[in-house]
């Protein structure tokens, strides 16, 4: 094996964990990675909380640098370099020094594509101006916080109330600004039902942020090249920051032009050993479809987890081992403002979908027992299909300690427990860190009807 | 049903969880408790915490009194009412009334002895002075407390090092006091590995508690009637109080006394319906046996979680319903001077006992991601069978945030997943919460030889 060449496109978590996966089982292998940024493996989850000033500067969220993957893994990681087209039947890819703009064709025995998830930007009038930022690499981070350092904002408008936006949000407040969020549902965070993403609207509105809900974004209003305004289809905002977050889509274009087949919102389809249709050629991380455990249906989900998961199942395959992805749960949680918000498999819109029946329980509790300092509440839901009493899904908004417990069902779900299986659970008890029956117990006792 | 008169032997978690199911299931059906001390429902854990200063009163502790038992529940909860003797021929139980000393018969259709567990204390040389106390019910922590306020003790020896006893070991050097604690074993914390106990063993030497390791107790020494000294088979300790923290025994010398069948450790067998072999006799909570999920052998737990669980099972049955209590995994977690100590499944001592051949692995990561502010140590150990990879424990000593990640374990014990199981799991991940990969993953991954 230790002739071939692996080609990997694009150096974060899916791609990084590959490579060093193969380096690991072959010392000899030659390992090339091509990113178009200048950074590789660092945490995109972590760059609200980099704006917000909580981590000191944006190296803190890097946890491997190209060098260190050159001297001590021998991964000749190239950033600046952009992988513009794919020759699938010549086993080669054309690359794109973003430094003098020379381009080169290099060979692959293996390519991996972990080309990730772009920020859904839509082109809009006035879009092109400054003050404008999507978020989605480090390198659009930085830029967010020289703008932040140079042009000193004072309102910001935040569109999409999903995981990013939030946390945008709340950042922004933290460093003073006046913020007001634009959100098209009825509530923030989409991916729980509308009951609990109310819980997190309030939190929202309690710290300062302005919450437009059933409005969508027609544009913007811009002087001298500056934003000045947001539109929505109701009002003008006046604004010298925006934040978009409305989520991303796969980096799947390469693939697409080059014939290989794409599934679950444009991502691209792989086997469970992270295969695509073309021969030879592998994907994971952002790009990559998933499986939705619950469901049991192709899934998209643009997260580290999955995108680490991913690039360690595909590394031991293109290092001539065997490992499959099973698939996830869609696991997902934040902290938003006061509380912590957690959700794993299928909410309400998803479960009516399926076409199945379902029930749900909510209950609201404590974190610790009720006479130990510090005991915060926690509101849990769950959802189980009728008669079977399956577990279909569970949501979580609580107070410190809350969101880890998603943990607990994301397991259960994965096992696939039943709801009566939940409550005959063991799971652990001392009065700093819960009460006697765990909260998502609670909720599950709710759910059968026997809460006392 | 309802002309049937239940009579309740024990009046806390196990047996008011029964009763309370039981007038839900039937409002009409004539339910008697007998307790002995003065208290219903309440949560013996929080004693450690009420001592410490940290829960304002004895009373905070008590979920539900007699008072509201009679009053909301139309259950007659007589408490100071001591049950000395069960005649099954008869269906009847006598009854000693504390107050007055008054015995009678009380008859009755079906019985449940929920007496729980009584603190082992070792009849030794002046073992009977004042100033020396085991620890089980509410009252006898009300005792102590008495006796600090009175006595001001400042020099405190407390003999074993399990959960109880570490507790009250730190609680009592928040009060103040100079502490000295006596452990027989190599290390304190017997139901974690010597290797994971060694770290609880460091944190309790950093608030000042002196650990004498590998020394059992022998006597005590006494001046009018008052303890001074605790006596080891090595050294003297001068004390002027003294926590006996040696463990608990099931309180079924009255259900042996009566032919009933025991199990381990002396308690009660039962089945999974909480019947006892006794016709119309059922028991549930400290003094009832359980099933280890795990070893699939009877085991003895006594634990609030397992008590009120059982308890439940039982109270459904007794109304009517057919439930069963499935068993346990054997989870347990404490808060220990900086650390979060929890445990689930079997420990090393345990796997070699049935003679399987196991594999572990231990890791040291961080409780959030390592660039978000407040993350801290985690060490988890993993242990699994060779062969199989099945996961047959697992330990967790860490600071905030590190104790609950148990449940994932426990939950995936229950399932009987394997450590590859594990590693693919969709936990939740956020800077805030966790590292990309969940700490109980990084062991998991350790453990299957793929840790890069």
């Amino acid at each position: 094996m230790t002739q071939q060449r692996l080609v990997v496109i694009g150096g974060d978590a899916a791609g990084m964990s590959a490579a060093s996966k193969v380096r690991r089982e072959d010392p000899k292998r030659e390992i090339v990675v091509f990113e178009r940024s200048p950074h590789t493996s660092y945490s995109a989850c972590g760059m609200p909380y980099f704006i917000a000033g909580l981590v000191d500067g944006p190296e803190k969220l890097v946890a491997r640098s190209p060098e260190k993957f050159r001297d001590k893994y021998n991964i000749d990681a190239r950033t600046g370099h952009e992988v513009t087209e794919l020759d699938l039947g010549n086993q080669r890819v054309r690359v794109r020094s973003l430094a003098d703009s020379s381009e080169a064709w290099e060979a692959y025995d293996q390519l991996l594509i972990a080309t990730g998830a772009e920020a859904i930007f839509p082109k809009l009038p006035n879009s092109d101006s400054d003050g404008i930022f999507g978020l989605s690499t480090l390198a659009s981070g930085i830029r967010v916080q020289q703008f932040m350092d140079q042009q000193l904002p004072r309102r910001a408008v935040v569109v999409g109330g999903g995981y990013i936006g939030l946390e945008m949000a709340e950042a922004l407040v933290r460093q003073g600004l006046q913020v007001a969020l634009v959100e098209r549902g009825e509530q923030v965070m989409g991916t729980l039902d509308p009951d609990m993403g109310a819980l997190v609207s309030d939190a929202l509105r309690e710290i300062g942020v302005e919450l437009y809900l059933n409005e969508s974004l027609t544009g913007y209003e811009a002087a001298n090249g500056l934003v000045t305004a947001v539109v929505t289809d109701q009002r003008t905002l006046p604004a010298d920051l925006v934040i978009v977050g409305l989520g991303t889509r796969p980096n799947s274009s390469l693939a697409a032009a080059a014939g290989i087949t794409l599934g679950e919102k444009g991502s691209i389809r792989v086997n469970p050993r992270m295969q695509t249709s073309a021969p030879n050629v592998w994907a994971a991380g952002d790009c990559a479809e998933s499986f939705h455990l619950v469901s049991r249906k192709p899934f998209h989900v643009a997260l580290g987890t999955v995108a680490n998961k991913q690039g360690s199942v595909a590394g031991i395959n293109l290092a001539g081992g065997y490992a499959t992805f099973p698939g996830v749960v869609g696991t997902a949680v934040s902290k938003i403002c006061k509380y912590e918000v957690a959700r794993t498999g299928l909410m309400e819109r998803e479960i009516n979908g399926l076409g199945l029946k379902y029930k749900t329980a909510t209950t609201k509790s404590k974190t610790r027992a009720g006479y130990y300092p510090g005991a915060g509440w926690i509101t849990v839901k769950l959802l189980a299909e009728q008669g079977t009493g399956r577990l279909l899904g569970g949501q979580i908004v609580g107070q410190e300690g809350a969101a880890k417990r998603i943990d607990v069902l994301a397991t259960a779900l994965t096992a696939g427990m039943t709801v009566q299986q939940i409550v005959d659970l063991d799971l652990s008890y001392a009065p700093p860190f819960s009460p006697v029956w765990d909260p998502v117990q609670t909720a599950a006792r709710q759910l059968l009807g026997s809460s006392d």
